[in-house]
């Protein structure tokens, strides 16, 4: 294994009193944060302190924009335009930039969240709204999105920098996308067999579909999840494995 | 009369489906906007056509943070800490500002908006919290704030350049501070009188209290309302004055 | 024409300091109104004092909830479940009859706003799960939803009594759908046209289609906006006619 | 010890993804819940949920309505009116009621949380206004307020039945007053000095205050925490021992 994949996780994730996720252990473990800007979850304190850790621990900060929902925690489709998702990534990427910039750290990425994240994989118009606002954000950020979705055109047609995101505990359809959590099987529970895919991912960029087919995907950065109890231990094995 | 006065107004103070005054009509006759940034007002849709507006126009950008508070409008004080103060403040500007750079324009200033601008008039901690949001906004963003309130010593403190904020249709007590809306006589209905006041505090730095003393006050900007039912006539004839 | 009608109208559908709409005056010329609950539109103080009036004038007093989306006026579809949309009906319609019982006044009915409405008349779940919060309720209350829609089933499977609701101003397509907002000529502007369609709808059950066919429907209640600039003497006119 | 205190304790104090507490366990534990109501903490499902438990388990099921900040917990004070503070109680405590109605169980009681309750406890007005909406949502509910306070003179002004509160883990001032959640000492850490408060106040309706005075406090119901980690086991020893 020659390659090097990036290794990210979603953060912020509380709200006010609730706290979700030990965020600050897993800065030890990752290559990049996506951190929460308060419509799915997250709130300006939060950010603030995340920021401020992820800068003394050299991760790569990115904005994590969601739909307005935060009683359903950003997870739910909404018929929204691609104006209203440009929009919603400038409002929540700027608010968190300029706690980024007040520490002279840099805005890495911008992953969008949940339901916003899920529909624009498939929707290019949304998906083409996003990546111009990542563009418009300036300075080079980069967008990461679906691997083999509608965001690879979709950053390609506006000139954006892609990585393309796998899941390692998250099962595959064999056109390449996510099982919806809906279904059953959708998430991979055992922790030895995320493992496996994710090593297998980062390898090889191939992937072992939930019919067992094997499908191709460019695997440029990885998500692990912050919030299960194993988290931390799953993000240590999974970064000596790498 | 030779000193030149700013005209500032808020605007944007619509949210979704309703609108508050006739925003784009009045950026004719104003130099400096104070755009609502979602909290008490304002959402993205607004927020980024002002800003395209006013650069069109070429009038001074400004963020207008508030309490988070949408169903009051954020005219309600909250017992909220300087800690708040400074993150409601980053993160609201932040948001506004991702839309200005889109645009190639320029984040000019930071007027706090109702309880928020009131309770910080009044507590130095809180002023000196807000000062330093806007100071570590970089860029040398001006903080508007109310003349001869907590905002100066707060502004020396951190070293931002602060622009003393008066009301034309406002009524102040005698120790300069304005007299709250819930008092009796706390603003200025009759027009002419309104107009009055605004050219004795442009030209003299002085206004007549509520109880008739003459107060001291430093004027380098003037609010005008944006959201009555003459609020264009009276801004026409506010400049036309000045 | 022999069959009464019920006219009913949106109202309360402002927000804190946005007004939307002459509720007060419109409540004479109508026959039911359906307060709007505070999660698209709406307030505490708005749906007590549009009660108080109701009870005063007579009016038929209605729940008028929707989905959690305020900045979007509950008009964006959103995937929720079933048990999602029993727990919001329950929860805003609840909130109103508080109001309502402490002025010995009657819950009336329930009428879903916006994209709620449009997605329970397309899915018998959502329906039946409106339906079937409208049953909890107790006391009788009615359920109003579209014409001809997934409405009538919900209703008559769980039990519960429905109006059907036909509108003067929306145009229908042949199957007896609302031709959508987002396509052109989905709104009768014509005050003639709108009061012609809702007189044939009232005396004859029928409507013409977009595409000038006839379709049945039954009509115990119609819809007349609210918000428009003659939306008064829309509803005199209306009034006159029936 | 012959009277017999009531115990209650706040409920449904999550969010969406959120949880706080281990509440369907604490109800084995205590007399009355106190269920937050969406505004501070608590949602639909987690409402419904909650009363259902309740109801199943013979506890008393209370409303906990609280000032409109769900970023602050409602721990915030705002400078709201007693109109405000009305329709607040009013709309919160009605939502709660369309769930228990639905199930056929009553609401008890209501009590407000955090700042809203800390505010009425201190200013008459507020106290009545909260004690009239108790009245106005009939069936005798009672209100829950803090011993020796403004709720007094309120309660019985209205003509609203109140069961005066006290705190086994708070410390009190001389007057009878909660010592401020943001000052040394406010709260008792110990377990076995917060069980002997609770005793004392149970017993003998005296207290002793944080600068070792004797405080005379009429102890009807008493709060215990629901969120700490021994939340339960506290639950337990207080419950045998009084």
């Amino acid at each position: 294994m020659t390659k090097k994949i990036d290794l990210n996780c979603d953060m912020g994730e509380g709200f006010g009193v609730w706290q979700m996720g030990d965020d600050f252990s897993l800065l030890d473990h990752i290559d990049s944060t996506n951190i929460a800007c308060g419509w799915h979850a997250g709130d300006p304190e939060r950010m603030k302190n995340l920021v401020a850790a992820a800068i003394q621990k050299n991760v790569f900060i990115g904005a994590h924009p969601s739909l307005p929902d935060l009683i359903g925690f950003g997870r739910r489709e909404m018929a929204i335009t691609p104006n209203d998702a440009y929009n919603y990534v400038m409002y929540q990427a700027g608010a968190l930039k300029a706690f980024i910039d007040s520490m002279n750290g840099n805005l890495h990425h911008v992953k969008p969240h949940g339901a916003l994240y899920n529909q624009a994989a498939k929707d290019i118009e949304l998906a083409k709204a996003i990546a111009l606002a990542v563009k418009d954000l300036g300075g080079d950020v980069i967008l990461y999105g679906l691997a083999g979705s509608c965001y690879v055109e979709a950053a390609n047609a506006v000139g954006v920098q892609l990585w393309q995101e796998v899941f390692a505990d998250r099962r595959y359809t064999s056109q390449g996308y996510l099982v919806p959590r809906s279904e059953v099987g959708a998430l991979i529970e055992d922790e030895g067999e995320a493992a496996q895919q994710a090593v297998r991912m980062a390898s090889s960029n191939e992937v072992l579909s939930i019919d067992q087919k094997l499908v191709k995907l460019q695997a440029d950065t990885l998500c692990i999840h912050g919030d299960g109890p194993s988290a931390l231990d799953f993000a240590r094995k999974i970064r000596s494995l790498l």
